[in-house]
């Protein structure tokens, strides 16, 4: 029997009770300071206990993950921790298209992407010296949200971003990317697309909670402390939001474009979950200012079920057990190889 | 057998999904440009296309909504699209009271019913010239917020109502009306009264996610804008929120003055689902700024169902599923004309 | 049959709804001016009229409690209301440790126990005077956010308590309690402990929305009151938000070392529903401000089922449902004495 295995943080939880729930088998690659955790739920079938969650695509992993039939769903996590030529090297079938992590890691390639889908992007700021209203400086990759700031002139940039450096949050070499901040409602659109059945589902959105930045809105305007404090946006959590109805639409043409330029750049294109992540301004358009190539941990909000999935299959359905069903479905009909590659 | 017809927005999905798992049929009448996002969606036995919403009153729709024996359902985009003689035009049986959408309309008949209900409502400002201290300014009917905007003295309200005129948001002679800002934590209160079984019920409460004003929260004092920037209240989603138990007791009781009042004004009064809009305050007692005389889109948050349904139903039931089993357990009975009409 | 008893308030409609859900029947000990509310619910088999909560250990209670065989759960109404010696009095097998409600209620013995715990938590302030940035001055006991004030310094602290004296909101002798103000993103953390299974659960973890101090968030910092207005925390209801898996470990630390330290300084221990309730900080570390000893009304946000707990019981479950199993289990093996006393 087939079983799924993913890395034990992120979104493991989901993945693997959907994966139980679709009648697959679960393999949770797991850093032993957290085999504690995972061992408190029933539905782990296969656990390997690593030092560091490089080691997946090392000997003993690929062991046990061609014994279990394993097909490796990726996440936030292996994006962070591991470099391209490690993911390229996973012998496992990698659920999605594992091309496209690149595609996420790498900022120019990533507003490449969206601006080839016609999303609309927040103009970058080529460097600090242009900055001239607020901009929100990012550091590559998947880092949650840690070490990333708002200035609004390049003065007061450089000493956030030496205070960071300082406090040793971010490294002294360190690049980072700079947006023009767009005010509004946050909103992360998860989707997901199936070349099984050649259809876009959109699953849900999600907001997420951010420290210090969220502890701001309690502060009335005249204790709020000045220059010296630099809220940041460390993402602790998620909770939902369901859009007004007439944005839907909306959704649906950018998570058609966002898998049609895929194919066009990164073939065969985007198949599985991913997210498009942004603001709705004003004038409720959105600016998307991100996107991932693979399942948020913003769907874990929906684990017990996403409205808009109850409504497309009539069943309680998470991301995790979408994913594992597409994984069955692909097996059974012979044609895994275009959903894990 | 009875269907189920609505307009293709607003929440749609939720009213045709909970019709099909009552056991009815369902119509959609969609404009074109919406087809394609409806078409996703596997719970839609009759779709009726047209060119404008404002059809649903003519030839065409009439005669499907006759041929499928169509209870129509209204919501917010009804309200905000069709006029009230086009209302009163539509043959087919409409759910609620359709008179009573001729009272959330019009701004004065709101007042008045909200103060015959004995809801506590903020003070209205006559004129841009009384004000002192934060004001809301709203426009007439369902506009979701748009162009909505706080000002503190007559002059920031001139100089704001400029701003939104000459970008086109407000038409110049519009006239708008003027509520006293009252802060706290906004709910939305949704309720549902059954004349089938003279009940009223307390399904569940919501909170607005609204552009751009929500993008203020995170925006430290000294890096926001000046006078230059008016945020605005552009309705984007709703999330889900759970009321104090001992506030429920005093939910219940608005909803019930709501229904009383709105017979002894509107006979034979309000029916089915509607939602009482407000604010409480640092004292937990409730302002409400307005009503919703039929479904609001914030019931979409509990598409999979709310937990108040939860205890008195004891299965999961959305604001969508309780129209319609009211729909078929009326029609079952002979009761039909009673909650609609 | 056992039946599951409490006061009606708090979360009394997902205590009695979850008792019957398993089986059991259920008893409401409701003030007279309540009675319509819980009569709309229809899963209470029992109600008991009394004119104040404190009757719960009075005559009638005791024999209505006894004839039913009842164990009463414990809620924040009936801490708030009752002092110690009442709740010692009470005859009937109260769920959970009740020596422990003690221990919430007294700063002093809380702020013992979480240290016990090896909880982070904010430094107190001895004494206005040493008011030297942001401080939250807090009331004895459960008082649900009424009467909570932040202030920076002495002369801040002394004119907002003079005011809220003044207005009745706190009497004038009463000793407040002093932290320091600690911002991020606020989360309070659910869960249970089983001594029948000898095992931790992580529930569930929700935010708290309270007024007015959540309506500052929409006021432009040029807008805001000034020196006037002191915001409030007075809790008006629950939202969920699901945390960051990788913090998932730490939660379950937290919660492991609580259940410890209680069995080391209020043996037998902590059993049954409890909470922690704090801040994560920008570092995304938690400091803890609070717990609570017994079920928490933040729970009711998952009254239809928490997401964690679909993944370790395969089924909705709230934390009403939680304890009627864990009272019916113990029943069934005869150790009830294990989970109330």
């Amino acid at each position: 029997m087939r079983s799924v295995a993913t890395l034990g943080s992120h979104c493991a939880l989901q993945l693997l009770k959907g994966a139980k729930d679709e009648g697959l088998r679960t393999v949770l690659v797991c850093e032993r300071g957290r085999l504690g955790l995972y061992g408190r739920y029933p539905f782990i079938d296969v656990t390997v206990p690593v030092d560091s969650f490089a080691e997946v695509a090392g000997q003993e992993c690929r062991r046990v993950l061609a014994e279990n039939k394993s097909v490796l769903v990726p996440h936030g996590t292996l994006v962070a921790q591991l470099g391209e030529s490690e993911i390229s090297s996973i012998e496992a079938p990698v659920f999605g298209n594992r091309r496209m992590l690149r595609w996420e890691s790498d900022r120019v390639l990533k507003e490449k992407l969206m601006r080839e889908a016609g999303l609309r992007v927040p103009d970058p700021v080529a460097s600090p010296a242009d900055i001239s209203g607020p901009v929100i400086a990012k550091r590559q990759g998947a880092a949650g949200g840690r070490g990333y700031f708002v200035s609004s002139t390049p003065q007061e940039y450089e000493e956030k971003r030496a205070a960071l450096v300082s406090d040793g949050t971010i490294s002294d070499g360190e690049e980072l990317y700079l947006q023009r901040y767009v005010p509004g409602v946050l909103a992360y659109l998860q989707y997901f697309y199936s070349p099984l059945h050649g259809r876009l589902e959109f699953f849900g959105a999600d907001q997420r909670h951010e420290s210090d930045i969220e502890g701001l809105a309690r502060i009335p305007a005249a204790q709020q402390p000045g220059s010296g404090w630099t809220p940041s946006f460390n993402v602790i959590g998620n909770s939902p939001i369901v859009l007004r109805e007439s944005l839907l639409d909306g959704a649906y043409r950018m998570g058609e474009s966002f898998v049609e330029a895929s194919g066009r750049l990164v073939g065969p294109g985007m198949n599985g979950p991913f997210c498009i992540e942004g603001v709705y301004g004003a004038d409720a358009s959105f600016t998307s200012f991100e996107f991932s190539a693979r399942i948020v941990a913003g769907t874990s909000v929906y684990m017990g079920g996403s409205p808009y999935y109850g409504l497309l299959f009539g069943e309680e359905m998470s991301m995790g057990r979408r994913i594992a069903r597409e994984i069955r479905e692909a097996d059974e009909s012979g044609r895994l190889g275009e959903v894990a590659f």
